[in-house]
């Protein structure tokens, strides 16, 4: 294990959230509000603290899987335990274990709060819970690619293990103009998505923060009923928006390379958005005797369909009452999740493809037994590497989500609000039903809930391994951490 | 498809079915009850039609696995079709749809019932409804495998589709052999259990019907309340064979060959008392406050566990009105279900070993990714193509149970109801929670909502796969089914 590079790496990441929480600092000082200092304080404290764990490059920068999981694990838990901390001392989230609920449910992008009223905030603190999905959306670490240069082969070991999504591909021939054009398009849709909300009369910080819970697919917004008092101009950028950034971002990659056929192509964005459309034609026909005007069912099945599958959370209106099919299919929504390779969560449509294509071959085996065939996608075939680990995956996930359910339920909420409050956090979503509906807020769990339900939005954005690794005793048992330093 | 092969088993089958449908014939005579004559009329016409079918045997006796898939899912069908027959004449289930909804229920071993009241019906019909349970435990190919001569290697393909298992293993070297020693093993442990329970002053009826129900894990009893009403002795005693017929049937005949150390090595048996234990421990705790007694509490936790685990359906106690973890623990039991080679339904326990076992292998791949290793079982290699066939199971499993929620939510009878009763039905436990709880019966739900449970009871029992095969295009639209008669 080569901790000297975990260290190396962490201290990196501690320097670029020090950065980052200047943005807050000066929105405090904008708004003329004396929380802007407990930011500016932290954001000092985290860059010096950072930069004392990576002011020497360790010779050694090669990094192995092992190292990429327990590094990402570390990074997201220990980035977002500081960044609760700000909520702590400005007294606006006293306790220590529901502030670290809510930093690690807005860098998940889950957008799980337990605040009953957010209004409440400060205009630095509502700028830096909205600002962590931003952050979380698309990883920090990832950047850190763009900027670290590593041993050959390393870069990749970290980005396998923060990216959601089955595999990788390497979109472009080098990793850092990756992750750089990653960022590009990420930056241009949230500034456009902005442009959208403010020429639609909402205020421009209201706007920011908007469009930082859609791009990071978070959630977390500046009002109260979320999206509820919205106007349906509003309603509709934010649906189309939630949409365009569940997305694989591969999707935009050839639109910017102009394969524009190869883009149309793309199985899991035609598989994505059937998925979506299909559940708003039956999620619409399902409400309309509530809503009694074809427009609205249509807005508000749109609106909510876009915000659970692609794992924002937001909500135009409370699910919650709807019919049951309705919520049965947002439920399904849940653990379907967006495409790979987007900020969303979930399970991932690609997974699924390639789920119900194992199905398909399984029951061609049973007509020809001794045929041998290989799963493909988009052409090219899908390794039996992956659709093995694909297979596991989901395996993983139902088996952490089942034992996640059992310790909740000991705080006897009732079966689907224990039930949907897990599918919520694992999948990075938000609201669920009942106790933890749209309109609730996860505050009245117990602590070790809310433990459980921290690991299982970690695991949720990380998916699932980097996060179970680390308590894999393997990992320590055979020499201890320090002493290897060399591999 | 060698079809002609197909008719000439499903001709088999009906005349067995006629023959076993003397019995409740004669309970008619011995209470002196005009139903009795239905049965005996059904019993000749079913015999006379199977005897039709299954005169001449065809020359090319082969079957290959996909004839194997579809003779299994066929035979079951019409065998509950044509069992559910008497039921509608006899007026006593008038509705066609409910009296095949509980003859699939009663020979898939599930035990759901839309029965409200059970103790109206005639003795040759309570006779007829818990026998199903005995027959379907077993299965009725298994037994014809022991009558019927095939050609080398084909009963495998029929014993494969029927058995409940990833994996059949030929227990000793003649196929017959193994099916023969089978009844002889459930033949003598269902005396066995009649004989304690007459001890536990069962009238003699009552035990005979109680201990079909338990052999066959089905749960269809003689009275209204199910096992509430009866003495702790006679609730131990089911409890102890409901465990006993749970059981992995390998592990008897290990014993019966005097391999007992073989016998207690099985992890199979192990995991599964292991989880019986500890389900028990928690849910006694659990519901100590509501049953005030540490004896009644270990009896009642016992009981229902002992009952959901082996996807029996007996029940002690309204366990719908527990608190809710001893409810998600029945619900996780409800998935788990018994061992592999035993008579009880659910995803099985060797299944689960298998999954658990590859998550720890794909864990330890993130540490040593070059490292190449096998799962293995009780000492043996498992086959990479059992472990993937055990990962598509669960994975095709989860599918076809969230698509019957989704159609039986269009009832909107609840979240809880609508989850547990397709939970209920798919795993062929029998009661569930709220709507479909152990007091409450299947009557209200819809004709659609009967027909996905009837699928989901019969794709349970027949471990999925044969019944799906049955949709699959491919078996049919190569060429004509029948223009195919030798392969």
């Amino acid at each position: 294990m080569n901790s000297a590079m975990i260290l190396y790496i962490l201290g990196h990441v501690l320097r670029i959230e020090g950065v980052l929480m200047l943005l807050p600092a000066l929105m405090g000082l904008v708004y003329n509000e004396s929380q802007g200092w407990v930011f500016l304080g932290m954001a000092v404290a985290l860059f010096l603290f950072g930069f004392a764990f990576s002011f020497k490059k360790p010779k050694n920068t090669t990094i192995y899987l092992k190292e990429g999981c327990v590094i990402t694990a570390l990074s997201w838990i220990l980035m977002s335990f500081l960044g609760s901390l700000p909520f702590v001392i400005t007294k606006e989230i006293p306790s220590l274990i529901d502030a670290f609920f809510e930093t690690v449910s807005g860098f998940t992008t889950t957008g799980a709060s337990i605040m009953p009223d957010v209004e409440i905030l400060c205009h630095a603190s509502q700028f830096w819970r909205c600002f962590t999905h931003w952050i979380g959306g698309m990883g920090v670490l990832v950047f850190l690619l763009a900027i670290i240069p590593m041993s050959g082969g390393s870069n990749i070991n970290l980005m396998r293990a923060e990216s959601p999504g089955p595999s990788v591909g390497k979109l472009v021939p080098k990793m850092r103009q990756t992750a750089a054009l990653l960022y590009l398009i990420y930056f241009f849709l949230t500034a456009l998505e902005t442009m959208f909300l403010v020429f639609g009369c909402m205020p421009v910080f209201d706007s920011v923060c908007t469009a930082f819970g859609t791009a990071g697919t978070g959630g977390f917004g500046v009002y109260r009923d979320s999206m509820a008092s919205q106007t349906a101009y509003i309603q509709w950028v934010v649906t189309i928006f939630m949409i365009m950034f569940g997305v694989n971002f591969n999707f935009y990659f050839f639109l910017l390379y102009r394969y524009v056929k190869k883009a149309v192509k793309m199985s899991e964005v035609r598989v994505y958005l059937a998925v979506i459309l299909t559940s708003i034609a039956i999620i619409s026909i399902n409400i309309y005797h509530q809503i009694q005007s074809v427009g609205g069912s249509i807005r508000h099945a749109s609106f909510q369909v876009a915000s659970i599958i692609t794992t924002t959370g937001f909500a135009s209106t409370d699910f919650d009452l709807w019919p049951e099919t309705s919520k049965i299919i947002l439920v399904i929504l849940m653990f379907i999740g967006a495409c790979a390779g987007s900020t969303g969560g979930g399970i991932k449509v690609s997974r699924f493809i390639i789920l119900f294509k194992s199905i398909g071959k399984e029951l061609k085996s049973y007509v020809h037994p001794k045929s041998v065939s290989k799963i493909t996608m988009d052409g090219s075939p899908v390794e039996h590497e992956v659709v093995r680990s694909v297979n596991v995956f989901f395996i993983t996930f139902m088996v952490i989500f089942t034992i996640s359910v059992l310790i909740v339920s000991l705080d006897s909420k009732g079966l689907v609000s224990s039930f949907t409050a897990v599918a919520a956090t694992i999948n990075n979503i938000g609201p669920g039903l009942e106790v933890v509906g749209p309109t609730q807020n996860y505050a009245s769990f117990s602590v070790g809930s809310k433990l459980v339900m921290i690991f299982d939005m970690l695991a949720g954005r990380l998916e699932v391994f980097p996060m179970l690794m680390l308590f894999n005793p393997k990992l320590y048992l055979t020499k201890p951490l320090i002493a290897r330093k060399v591999k």
